[in-house]
């Protein structure tokens, strides 16, 4: 019943703060003979590592990751994974200036009021460090899925800036700074997250995840359904506020025959759905169709400009963060993101082999 | 570990199917000593209850509520709590012609391929009879989270219908049969829905939840967090496709200015927000201010047009389904997403005692 | 995290009190498509039903169990399993005179302690009549394990008296009202436990239970082992107050060579063992070898005799029990042990297959 | 759900290998602003520390633990605490020569049966190393129950000697190489054990562990009962093999009124109670009398003495073990025994905070 752990039958427990010795995680669960060396998880935490581009923090990390335990000769032998990175760059005299007061859009204030007492030390526990071990665990993950389940993630909206999906290529998300998979805006979203950064300002951005090949029967009424569960793992992701799934808000304005996905007899014998506003989910079971996914993630609190707000003290008191802060957080949420999937859906993959065999 | 069963210390186990002989649910980790008798939870299930008005289902259900166990002399005693409604019309004849057909957007498909077996009459465990139980476990998480903490909701969308906000009036939503806010709206809704009702079609809408009187300090990191379990919780209720809390997708386009709310020293040493663009929660945690979020529900699928779809045989066929279906599912799901908030609500606040004291 | 279920993926929630309207338990994660009827259940019921003998509980239960949820067409479907008993003879007239004192050796004063509340009636929740929901979960175990797993239990020894191990004969058990293995200290048992019951006292009991048939690999590393939750199991039951497993508290008095079992190539290229003290569970995993325990049963705490005690007030009184008690709870714990087995050796199976495939 | 922890709010993960780099555990649910330094742990660890006297294994470990999060200025901060222990005197070359065969009474086969694969080096994740992270979790949980808690531990047999209990000295216990609480019969016991040692052999023990200061209230029915996590818990530890609590198997041989513990108006309105033959928990929640239970530890399975077993591909063959293994591991069980007391009652403690305030 960890707060701090997630997976049912995969099970992951992250730990460690930004500017601790180092942060990590225990996976649980994981069956055995898998191959597992370093070099199957640190290609992922390299997508998601700090100082990638001009337009992530500048923080030196190198995220190089270790595995403690769980592997023998190259294989998992099904105990605990205790995966761990080492913190290199902690300048915690950065933060002690503003180390009484709470900044307008963290946890400061939240942690402070329900703890008594914080890691003011570049958000401490609440760091978007922590989602390194996200990473490590979706690779993971990925082990369990096998490679007839693809995740891939891509930025669809970067602030006021929209992909056109006229243009969607998936391979065009590896050819630049922002997931985008849209290989003509790139130039335009420099310019404008350029512009964003040098005015010490930030914005937000919605991801979109997709897992291609999941195999129909993944999921479970009914809080063990897998959007419920995808919901909560996305939404447990630092500054994420919105999360849909399939057509999503959208489904609310359409009518019921042109939302519900029709079928037809497919070749194989299992049906073939005529479209997917589902998303590759119905009553909280996969169907065999891509499972897809957005969600938003909102502006980095931490800017330049002076802001407003209070100190320990309960004083008026201002605010201006000069750390070294993602213009847009959300560019390193789309490893995140594609993580949280190949969690879930490990975990359902186990959970649905428990039951139906 | 049960895919039946949400919360943690409240915890949630529900059972039943539409046309089985009953519904219930087991409400485990109640504190002792609480008032509760059947009339604390008829109320609330009279909200959502069939037959209420000519929007919704025109099954018959008077959905009365037993307390079977838990309670002694009108007190809570600390042990389970067992609720069961007997179903009462269930004309499971309705289904038998559609018995082998997987009805579009309904979870027929999905449940035959995951279990190779399915109670098909009125959805069987995949019925949105379901949600009574969350309805009946919500009137019981609202006698643990007290008086000082109100919890709301209205349809702020219909189809293609949306609420001007400008006219919001909490009151009104009682007034109405769609928990519509804004009063001036509901003639135009009725003559939609009426519409959208004879042929044979339906729309779906957008919910959004209120509570206000949230003490600060509710949640958790990192996968216990308030907002994660909230959008669990609503997305698991039946027909849901998206999930937004404060600002929710807007945030992805705001600044870092415009979007962290900025705080300002309160009378009582508390700070006092100047915006909710958070919706009530940072970095998990709830801050004190109102907890606002909107979820949108897809239109139901259970329509008289005819659509396409397969049988169990694999063959191609057609299904125009002619039950008491709800034009607009998304109506009764309004006090489903009340109960799932203050359940979430019960649940965090028993978390937050046991660690913090 | 209910503390009123057991189990991982075969999941038990129990509710109910002795003198409520019912009693029962929801099952979550059976495997579908398993035939189950209220036939399979009810002769383990049958079992460690009240009147069975003049050595159990006059109380008049026909404990007659409906399946109200989980099946179609008498086939798991692989929702939850809700199953109720109607309470029929639940005289609470007889508690009232007692209502305010506390029995020793029962939870009377530990509830009110920890609660503040009591239901007094016939011990409340803490009446052993929640043993049936036991014994009803351990029926549905036993057909997710199948015909090739036979779990069995007897009385080794009632107060005083034990068995002689080389007339242990199983098939013993059924002819008899002790499930004692040993026909031919029938007589002397009865003639015993007769004399007990008219000096209006009680005596304990300790049961064996044997698990045969167990395939080599159930358990796991380090607090989901096999031997940890059988312990808790049965622990767990009502009255139980020590647990072993295979040699127990005799293999601390053994020298290493004489309890490490030795092993021989088996004709199947399985190893064969040539002893059995560890009870057929190693490093918490089972061997293949008959899995074999015991627990210790208290004599029944409601006496005829006047013992000591005290009342809500605070004030000494006495107290003498005049219901209708088992004058050896440990008889009617033998089918209760057996289920138990069932439902933790079930609830590993769909563990060990979710992991290791 | 993982099989690597234990705990519900106090939850404890353990993971790592006896060969591997290191071992370690995650702590969550610990409450905020407790002081905690490495100094509050090592002391316990340093009493289960090999090496201490010639009668446990000769291992060169010094067991130093680092605090790697959740502490800030000394001070728990309500964030997960990751503990760690390098693993310095590693030598795999000893365990390469029976690599291949399976240690009878060790877990080599079983794990090898269920996962395929097994780290063969000084038993891989089964060695009795596991418990070091065991007492340091419960140094952590002792900080969480104060100090008006008070645990502690001897050894009440070793192997053929037994303690005489009307010498009993809590005292003594720290005298001693063995927990001995009978200082009389310390000589005797060393001899004893030094006489086992020489011959290649190995006893079991008999640990008692007693907690005083337990309030009344802590435990739950039915699956959370206090006494039924206590059974796992100390089921859970190495090479345990029975467990009991209060009178334990003795009670089932006492009449209802010797076994039932009468009581008497205390001098503080709460009963007082005559006698404690239930250890302290009725009803599955402590009474306020000291908590007691015994546990039985077999002896060390890897001994001198060529013993026959099989190996890897099937065969028969002998294996003597000349690693440096304790002649009785169950005198390091003492400590362990401890911790797992109050990493239970710790749970227990914030489990009663949370449902009754």
């Amino acid at each position: 019943m960890s707060l701090n752990s997630f997976g049912r039958l995969f099970r992951v427990t992250t730990w460690g703060e930004s500017h601790g010795a180092a942060i990590g995680c225990v996976l649980d669960g994981v069956p055995p003979r898998l191959a597992l060396n370093e070099s199957d998880i640190q290609p992922y935490l390299d997508k998601r590592r700090p100082g990638r581009s001009r337009f992530v923090t500048q923080r030196k990390e190198s995220d190089t990751v270790a595995i403690l335990s769980g592997t023998f000769e190259g294989l998992t032998t099904g105990t605990p994974i205790a995966l761990e990175i080492q913190n290199e760059d902690a300048r915690s005299g950065d933060y002690d200036k503003n180390r009484d007061k709470f900044r307008p859009g963290h946890a400061d204030y939240t942690y402070q009021a329900k703890y008594g007492i914080r890691d003011h030390r570049g958000g401490g526990r609440q760091s978007a460090r922590e989602t390194a071990m996200r990473v490590a665990a979706g690779a993971v993950a990925r082990k369990i899925l096998g490679p007839d389940i693809a995740i891939r993630g891509a930025l669809v909206s970067l602030g006021e800036k929209e992909v056109d999906r006229a243009r969607w290529d998936w391979a065009a998300t590896e050819g630049n700074d922002f997931w985008c998979p849209d290989s003509e805006a790139v130039a335009d979203w420099e310019a404008y997250l350029d512009e964003v950064r040098k005015a010490g300002s930030s914005v937000g951005a919605v991801i979109e995840i997709e897992a291609a090949g999941v195999p129909v029967g993944l999921g479970a009424p009914h809080y063990g359904k897998l959007d419920a569960d995808l919901a909560a793992a996305m939404m447990s992701i630092h500054a994420v506020k919105a999360v849909e799934i399939g057509a999503g808000f959208a489904a609310a304005r359409l009518s019921g025959e042109d939302n519900a996905d029709e079928m037809r007899a497919g070749a194989d014998g299992k049906p073939e759905f005529l479209s997917n506003n589902a998303g590759g989910i119905l009553g909280g079971i996969s169907t065999g169709q891509d499972i897809r996914l957005r969600f938003a993630v909102k502006p980095t609190s931490s800017i330049l400009k002076p802001r407003k707000t209070v100190n320990l003290a309960g004083e008026d008191t201002e605010i201006s963060t000069k750390g070294r802060h993602d213009p847009c957080v959300g560019i390193r949420a789309v490893p995140v993101g594609e993580a949280m999937m190949a969690s879930v859906l490990a975990d359902h993959l186990l959970l649905h082999r428990a039951q139906c065999g």
